[in-house]
């Protein structure tokens, strides 16, 4: 069993496809900043509110898929989004993103490390408490 | 009250927009096709099966888009799929997108135009009796 | 002969292309984009300085493609840009693309209408005189 | 200086960028695999060729991208791409990512590692003799 916060279904479309007939790679990465903003948002914030109410941004500092298997158009993948790590002013989410059919294949092991960063000073800045308190629940 | 045969909901992520804050316009284009595909899947076929079953491609040989309103991140999209005209080997389908927030706004209205092809011979052709009854109806 | 006052070169990457085999149809909307925007390098502006120069932004508010042959990976297309009207607050450039092998060949003529926005009224705005006479030359 | 067997300039459109005003994630990963298409090319073939006259596909097993500096609209970019091993089935290809301004500051380290797959049987294969002393000269 996968253990995983947030799962977002995805649905590869032409747009996600290359002419090899499977899903780009880079595509993978655009699933993945899906499946964190939707985990964002079920803790109760967006890209705007962390922006508007805490003055801070997350900017990502690392990203990194490993590719186990090609998924094809018309696919459903399953986008997890967790946070395997969130201290000081860095969250490094895990992303396994299965396709979805007789039984999961694991297709793409992603993560990504994502910095907090104050809007006004454009520097790394500790992660607010009440998001971290929340966040390593 | 508009009518569409189907409405999908398309959040906005970051990967839709672009510097200037709105969706980049090419990124209405791929909401279109999502829903001219689910519209498809609605019917009971998909790209693979039109063309296992049927030996055909639908072909796209135009597309229009009228902006009405810019949309941003985070917002959800209703894009609108219905078929407005379906003989011979073509079909025109419009695409109406509005914005979800207190009442609906309208942001974008899309043709495309599609040419039925044979997938062998490369040349357009008689949209499928059986698929045609079914579009027309 | 094909007149245009700028060709961009645009090679053709599997980013561009689709399961199907072909370049997507949103990726023309990006090559046109790329061309507007050197063609407005090419008269000595751009995004930035319509902005702080004149206060400025050019909106799209339709574009319009029309498909004659598709092309494929690692085609070399030539995406043309020019003006056909430019009076009030309205721009409307065309972009005729052409695959390049033995001989040219028509591959998709776009159609981009934009409009001239006070950036801070949010409102059309007539293009500043220096600019137009620039681009009616 | 920088060593690098390529060096692709990629100009930053604004389809490569998102609303929080630079480029997107996802984008340096399109630009890093243009640079690999590109230093190909060099080498004298290109992924049809690979296909036709060796059998083979260059499938992607992981990729990574460390980012250093934002970069924005209009910017040029300088992608990097050179093999820093090549044995077995495996290539691994390093990106750097430089901006183009007054002097060049580093942007993104990326690393794709590239299985070379039998086309037919799906599985990994020996890079053919003839490109595998090609590539590591």
């Amino acid at each position: 069993m996968r253990v995983a916060d947030l799962v977002l279904p995805v649905r590869v479309y032409l747009e996600d496809t290359d002419a090899q007939g499977v899903v780009y790679n880079a595509s993978y990465f655009r699933f993945m900043e899906r499946a964190r903003t939707e985990w964002l948002r079920a803790q109760g914030v967006d890209h705007d509110e962390l922006l508007q109410k805490y003055g801070v941004l997350l900017v990502l500092s690392r990203v990194e898929a490993r590719f186990q298997a090609p998924s094809r158009l018309s696919d459903v993948l399953h986008v997890g989004a967790r946070v395997s790590e969130a201290r000081g002013a860095r969250v490094v989410f895990l992303h396994d993103i299965f396709v979805h059919a007789v039984e999961d294949q694991l297709v793409c092991r992603g993560t990504a490390e994502v910095a907090c960063m104050d809007a006004r000073l454009g520097k790394p800045r500790r992660i607010p408490a009440t998001l971290l308190s929340e966040w390593n629940k």
